[in-house]
């Protein structure tokens, strides 16, 4: 079986201007084929630099992908030097030349440039994969029994590339090994706690099952992966693992599907036929986002009243100002109002409601920076619950996000 | 000048579960500083490429920086490979204990396990950098002439160290190189049209300084850069280049820093002490996320109506019931009526409003997935665009917010 390492190139990448989310896609699709990256590994745009990744990388790996520096500017330098590292020479590819003017004429509308015809042009020892989104082609080169295939960087270019020309080639030429991951997510446990928690179990699994923390602010997911052969014994090994670990984390378990908080939550709601508001004072419409961010989300989520201010409280949330100058906006009382205001305007059957300080100012002694209060509930039942978050701003709105809506999914459950 | 390798260790980020976030995080910081990062490796929770991987960076730079792999559970191997690499011997830290102690009393709040009391140990043969943000100690190798240094890969607990420890250290021992970065960012031109534009600037360049071409959905960044030590000459070319840039990019420019367009918007808005409300449906508060991102972003920016629903528009937004069901709620006229809803509802002097088809579902012929109509304006004047995007759900919702804002910027320049 053989293993993938991906290299991406880009001096963006190593000044830290742009974030890598390419590989992370790759290997997510990669994985679920069963094809194993070990290595990835990030470079400048610079000739030495590729070259010694090149080879390097072949002696890691069987499979060796490649992202970026295909642009049909100077700076874009992948080709060239692919080109020189197996020996080819640069030659015109008729088809990719037409899947330029074809895209030229008709999906931008735009003359076509000569620095585009460019991009035509591909080293004579590849095999051309058409790019369908863009002007770059792809190329697949093998050498001795490795494959290097190089790919565009702008993720929408890979992605139908990948999908359409990388995986079904490598699925046919290698056996992809039987991978089975199983992943749970926790929320209010910490990792050492957790691990005290489930130490006899991790022991006592068998050789072939991995288990893997992977935390992040306020929760902990649990994976279990086996990499062996498909036969019955493992699956069975893994199903049964798996139960146990539910068990074992019950109290603090959110999925044992590998969702996001909010997929969870957009499941309940959906399941239940029940609709969903947002009053959003400092997450300042984050929550509304990571709902809103779900294919389908307009059957369960009927909108958000981001109030910033405090008159948009009063005024679209009808809280009342005396709620407000007696305990400030961010306390109980005011989150209590906020819920039933953003119900009535929204015509939700639930909504959450949150109101804090997110920093890095704004911050008191009595109410400091990260001081939230959220409310969640119906036109029956409120519940609120005060959090103290010690992180920076950013931080501190995907942590009120991801807590006000495991208050909501816990609500959802109990008061179905 | 010595360059960096980082290396980030987790099986996460090899089967796409998590973006690595934290290489980019540090890389900015170093480059700052006017260090080089050269190389970026990802690798698994597994001692032999652990050890591999330490052997190889080492070649390739002076300077190794190690996240991931410190946490208290058992799939965490980095601290006994790193001992197992520098022949060393595990040993009990008491600054480290006294650290793990203090943080489990007075911060978490919670009897501490025995488990993190053994994140205390570290090899014998590194130096304790104290982590006040978490249990894991930071460690500091030195062997030959390089330096190894090993950070968690919680981001709050590796940004707080590398701020406190690595980067003082790292100035104190090396003489870091003076670069110098200009960006400026562009929207509405493509990176070839741009490249097409500036090609004679380009090929004028002195050889010292480099050019950047960095696209992403919609915009395109470009950026200066030369490395050479400091002089008054060099500094005075790079002014000159990028003034000249500047020129020809006129009619696409939106900021000569380094900024992102919400933050150039707030700019603007604050200047101009005027305030900023949105009615969002298709991008779901996503825009009113991006503003109240930035730090003291209640001082310009007043809240935000996030109707999803019909209802919520004719409600909130006080849109006529006829304009929605004569033109539809992704048409000119809804957002039009949209806008002075909001500019009303949260009392302020501009609004951004808009509605449009994200996908992957609900397109039809006439208004197929990625359509979107886009309303700026004041009390005074509205203006309106329409788009059409060509991605997938996120990416169109991104690519909304973003030329939206740009449309807003626009908007606040010319009618001021």
């Amino acid at each position: 079986m053989p293993d993938i390492s991906i290299i991406t190139i880009g001096d963006e990448l190593l000044i830290g201007q742009v974030i890598d989310t390419n590989s992370a896609w790759m290997a997510q699709e990669l994985n679920k084929e069963g094809f194993n990256v070990i290595r990835r590994v990030a470079i400048a745009d610079e000739k030495q630099s590729i070259l010694t990744a090149l080879s390097e990388e072949e002696k890691h790996a069987a499979i060796i992908l490649i992202t970026g520096g295909l642009g049909p500017t100077s700076d874009d330098i992948t080709k060239p030097t692919l080109c020189q590292y197996f020996n080819g020479r640069m030659k015109l590819n008729e088809e990719a030349l037409e899947n330029v003017k074809y895209l030229f004429e008709k999906v931008f509308k735009k003359p076509v440039t000569p620095i585009n015809l460019k991009q035509a042009e591909v080293p004579d020892c590849c095999r051309v994969l058409q790019n369908k989104r863009g002007t770059a082609p792809g190329m697949l080169f093998e050498k001795n029994n490795a494959v290097f295939i190089s790919l565009p960087g702008v993720p929408y270019e890979m992605q139908g590339l990948m999908l359409a020309e990388v995986i079904p080639f490598l699925k046919e030429k290698f056996t992809a090994a039987q991978i089975i991951h199983k992943t749970l997510l926790t929320v209010g446990i910490g990792e050492s706690a957790l691990a005290e928690k489930i130490k006899d179990f991790e022991s006592a699994l068998p050789e072939s099952i991995k288990l893997a923390y992977l935390p992040s602010y306020g929760m902990v997911r649990l994976r279990l992966t086996t990499k062996a052969e498909f036969h019955e014994k493992i699956r069975q090994d893994m199903d049964f693992a798996f139960e146990e670990l539910k068990k074992l984390t019950a109290e603090y378990l959110v999925t044992s599907n590998d969702l996001q908080m909010q997929e969870v939550v957009a499941e309940i709601l959906t399941l239940q036929n029940k609709t969903l508001a947002t009053a959003e004072s400092c997450t300042g419409g984050y929550i509304a986002h990571l709902l809103t961010s779900i294919p389908g989300s307009s059957k369960f989520f009927n909108g958000s009243v981001v109030s910033y201010t405090n008159q948009a409280k009063e005024k679209l949330l009808q809280v009342q100002s005396s709620t407000i100058q007696q305990f400030g906006a961010v306390s109980e009382n005011t989150v209590k109002e906020m819920l039933p205001g953003a119900l009535k305007q929204l015509d939700s059957n639930y909504a959450i409601a949150v109101s804090g300080i997110m920093g890095p100012d704004g911050g008191t002694d009595e109410k400091p920076v990260g001081t939230v209060w959220v409310a969640v509930g119906n036109s029956q039942k409120i519940i609120t619950q005060k959090f103290h978050f010690r992180f920076n701003r950013l931080q501190n709105i995907h942590l009120t996000a991801l807590n006000a809506l495991n208050l909501l999914r816990k609500f959802l459950l109990e008061n179905n």
